[in-house]
């Protein structure tokens, strides 16, 4: 019996310990749990800041931008940038890959709710700890401005087949 | 009731229709549809063929990557390079992104039936009408001998947070 208790005992604490490991809040905007299993809508190098990233999507993002229904992104999306150190594959150098992680950045549509900031909710979690990033989403909109006409989006998806 | 027949022929040529557009086989491998939607395993960049990639894989292959537990690679895994032309970014040329897409490229893992291929069924379908590749897995293979002793597999998994 001493036993059966000890064994519910730690099976709650690990259910409260997952709990507590979701990472806080960034900008007031929660966590996007789960999406380190979207899908892709395209990927980028960038060799001004030596990173690659992954651009993923909810579902709402994937279909509209595998649509080409996102001039504008419509209300519901969820952008993600997924970023890493980039560095030379260790079996065939002339290949640029991720090493370090550095953060995940997000951008949420609600045209509505994020009037004040052009329609979209900004978040990034840094590290592998994933903390919230709190500098403020002017941070975030004040490097998106040249492609403000762009609805405020870097990303160019790439062509992936209907299924 | 004649535009009721004429519906139901639309409906059902349009099911058989969608059948048909899925690709052929390649080197005898069934396409695997839905690959479109996996989630990633990393990205890369060849700066000597001037492509970039997003490494996909199906759930298997997904956990194996994200635990570690890919040396080798387990039976049933099925990884994805989906290949694009490379380009400069409209906004941000700094930024090379996916342009015009080549090609998709998968490896199956199966230890016992494909044991004369290095343990890898190997399959490519080229251009968006994703014609099947059937210039022989030797093909393939070639390419991957520099990663022989790492299972055959150039990709190095990139850090992405548990949950």
């Amino acid at each position: 019996m001493k036993t059966f208790l000890l064994l519910l005992l730690l099976a709650f604490s690990s259910v409260s310990f997952a709990e507590e490991t979701t990472p806080l809040p960034s900008h007031k905007i929660a966590y996007p749990q789960g999406w380190h299993t979207w899908s892709s809508i395209a990927v980028s190098h960038r060799t001004d800041n030596n990173t690659v990233r992954a651009i993923l999507g909810n579902e709402i993002a994937v279909n509209a931008a595998r649509s080409g229904k996102h001039s504008p992104w419509p209300d519901g999306v969820i952008l993600a940038k997924v970023v890493w150190k980039a560095g030379e594959l260790s079996h065939w150098p002339q290949a640029i890959g991720p090493k370090a992680f550095v953060h995940a950045e997000f951008m949420f549509k609600d045209s509505v709710k994020y009037a004040d900031t052009y329609g979209w909710g900004w978040a990034r979690w840094v590290g592998e700890d994933q903390t919230p990033f709190e500098g403020g989403m002017q941070v975030c909109i004040s490097c998106h401005t040249p492609v403000k006409d762009n609805d405020w989006v870097f990303t160019e998806p790439a062509w992936f087949p209907a299924k």
